[in-house]
């Protein structure tokens, strides 16, 4: 096993309690003049670590958290006995700390000199382009983009400023990303829809014409797949966050700000509401239409529309012993048959009771 | 959000309508001079558009569409004022055009200078190898290939003619593909297999010494892998269709013209026979046999053999509110123990019939 | 389709067959002296080859069987007319005998020009950087590993010795590799976990602070992608195996020798124990615990902590013909009802039966 590394704090970023209280609302009880060095678990941090605590069964740790700032809601501000900052969601206070640090190097703007880059491409302010990447013809890239090492950006991408493609991505032509997006390794977007007519028990191949949009503030997880429509735009809102292993069909269409976990499939041209929550490994026919707000738990298995709002839905049996599941399975295959049978135990047991109600009448 | 693309269009490609009948057997009722420009859906064709309509229920769109040519069922040919062209698959007809446009630039023939190619390669004619990839020693490469951007090509592999390897793909050593395929980014052929032997509770690694052998008109999906044999070969028929971030386990084999839709995972050795469905996320175990033109839904869990050819199978439990799922699914890991109650249920039942009978008579 | 290749003998490769009984212990009956050039099924095998037989099932083959030797179970020494090697575990044997075979071509040591390779970069002895490779700054690379064709070192990466990335990987920063692993095609370890915020109906993004820290002797299949943690480190245990198309969320910590098959997703902060078996297409949600020992059937669905070791796991409906399915899936979201309906059968019955008993008294 490798030893432990100390990555954690390898770049000397200093970020000011106060600072963080002014960005976030948070209320400092303490040392207003403290320095966050890091952010640690409970159980790890050091001083200068900031820390939080989101649910109540954690508070018995601070008794011995060495963070010289605990991020807490306000009714457990007693919980710490040094410094705290006071915020109703301490987990945002956490998210907005955590984007003050990075485990990677800091980026170097500038073109790679192994990059390969067409002499059409036009570039904004500031953009990096790493190792061995491959930009092509007529690509429009946005002020302080960056595109990773081995990353291939088709011909006619346009990509909104701040963008990030991370390594080894690759951008098919006439894909649209727009603004502060994050595009993870291995993510292909914009490869061509799986669209095939059947004729004569072989498969013609339907050239997929159109391309992917994306908005702004989307983040797209490692691996994940998202295909070109067949005609027009497969479409992903703002504010969409995707996870690993996900696959987006052709001509899908996702409102903004809807969740999807990962190793979710969804079939071509479903569409997907605002501020959706998608459990991981679900699994979605095409055409359908899933409400804004609509939950589903993970590995769920929809095979039809959800057309009712902000409503949690589900699927799957959940897991047994792999005997007592052997047995439950065979009974699910004869559970109609089931239901039959005990139909008509209703009968007779209704027909019985009035004989015998009748008889002792 | 980026603002929508024209780029459909951007290539100006002309197919004259007359050749497309004729390539196809279509009929035209109108100008049979015309020259298509493009395709589109009904709500958004343009002058020079063809559209097409698959289902009744679209028809009546057809009052206010603007393309100069809707393909047509024969029977629904008084449904649209201008030109038609008509036949009894107008998805099939609508196949045939599309395959005259692209959203890709044109292919630049010739071998990129950063490419790096050994120097034993056998190159066909007009092949064109993009910027970064790596061919290796002994590969052979047919006429009018395409290797793309930043893909690797293990040694020993054949491709032949006509195959293109979109950007990213990594194909390993002595992987054999037909002609005509397409290989999506990201797809990794050839990739050992999962093959340990347990000994004193650590895996033994087993070598994978076999290959990939994929026939002629395949398709695989991105970031989709496919396992090199153990011994022997993992083959994929002609005419195979897979989606995207599919598994194929080593020694599996699939018959002509099977398709398979994305995030299937099919465990090593099975075999599938031709023209086969399979639907989204399936998962097969190993080992198995599945007949031809096996029809399988989507997030099926095939766990044996299926014989029966062209028959379809499912499986799941659909989706339903969570509470009422939460319900169910308590019940159902307690499903043997019901049939048990309503088996004896039965007996008695059957029995106070008798012995109402009985007192009855 | 490509014609059959004679890929698994193009390397002149000889293993004396007393030199591998010395290394594991096996016993043979015959010719000691023989020298073994491949390894073949039953069906195939040909003269220097080796071949084994694990189920009795496969005995009746070797009647025809040509191969030189045959790798048998002490009790069926009887079975092939030739030289036979004893074991008690004869895939063990072959596990082992296909360590001296590889259809891949010899390695090549030394940093391939057109690779990227930061001057920063410590470098063990013996190691290969193939082409197009970037390995960033603050790498550190063991003895004799091997860089494949496209991959991407992240910055401050250690590798042990004998470590393999093979082609178009990606290792992100900081990430920690043990010795002797072998990192598939596609794989990305290291990439952001998913981590995001609530806030005002969007999500405010986490920094993903920590690494990923992988033991020794593991192996990691194509396209699969393992997340650095939020904080700490996202941890796999000597010895793990994971196949293909596997998600590993963020802070997971898998146990020595566990064992994932093909397309699981292991949800955040979820512990799995050591020795488990998890079968392919299995989801598990984040935050639980997996006892040792534990092994799970393919596509389980494993929503809660599994805290009996050693014990076997399985959920799902199986497979069913499609129209029985459908009447069976309508009843499974009917299933709490009709345990109602029993269970007020059994009352009413139980009065019957109690109303007959009287009166019959």
């Amino acid at each position: 096993m490798a030893s432990d590394s100390e990555h954690d704090k390898n770049t000397p970023v200093t970020l000011l309690l106060k600072e963080l209280a002014i960005q976030t609302g948070a209320v400092i009880r303490g040392d207003e003049t403290l320095a966050i060095h890091g952010i640690a678990t409970l159980d790890s941090a050091t001083e200068g670590d900031l820390c939080f605590v989101t649910e109540e069964k954690y508070l018995p740790k601070l008794e011995r958290c060495q963070a010289s700032v605990v991020v807490l809601k306000p009714e457990y501000q007693g919980s710490f006995a040094g410094t705290v900052l006071l915020h109703d969601n301490p987990y945002y206070i956490y998210a907005r700390a955590s984007q003050h640090f990075s485990p990677y190097p800091a980026i170097q703007q500038g073109i790679h000199p192994t990059a390969v880059v067409h002499e059409s491409v036009t570039l904004g302010k500031g953009v990096s382009i790493a190792a061995q990447a491959v930009v092509e013809q007529g690509v429009s890239i946005g002020d302080y983009c960056v595109i990773g090492a081995g990353s291939v950006v088709g011909a006619g991408t346009k990509l909104g400023d701040n963008t990030q493609i991370r390594a080894n991505v690759t951008l098919h032509a006439q894909s649209q990303i727009g603004e502060r997006c994050i595009i993870h390794s291995g993510v292909v977007i914009g490869d061509d829809g799986f669209g095939f007519a059947p004729h004569e028990e072989q498969w013609e191949r339907i050239v997929q014409m159109g391309n992917v949009r994306i908005g702004d503030d989307v983040e797209i997880g490692a691996n994940t797949t998202i295909d070109r429509a067949a005609l027009s735009s497969t479409v992903i809102g703002n504010g969409v966050k995707i996870d690993n292993l996900v696959q987006i069909g052709h001509n899908v269409e996702i409102g903004d700000n809807t969740i999807i976990v990962a190793c979710c499939g969804i079939g071509g041209s479903t569409k997907i509401g605002k501020n959706c929550k998608i459990g991981g490994a679900t699994g979605m026919a095409g055409h359908l239409d899933i409400a804004d707000g609509v939950m589903i738990t993970g590995m769920s298995q929809v095979t039809g529309s959800l057309r009712k709002p902000y409503t949690s839905y589900s699927s799957g049996t959940g897991i047994s012993e792999t005997g007592l599941w052997r047995r439950n399975v065979v009974r699910f295959k004869q559970l109609s048959e089931l239901t039959t049978t005990v139909k008509k135990l209703q009968k007779q047991v209704k027909k019985l009771i009035e004989n015998t109600d009748g008889r002792e009448s």
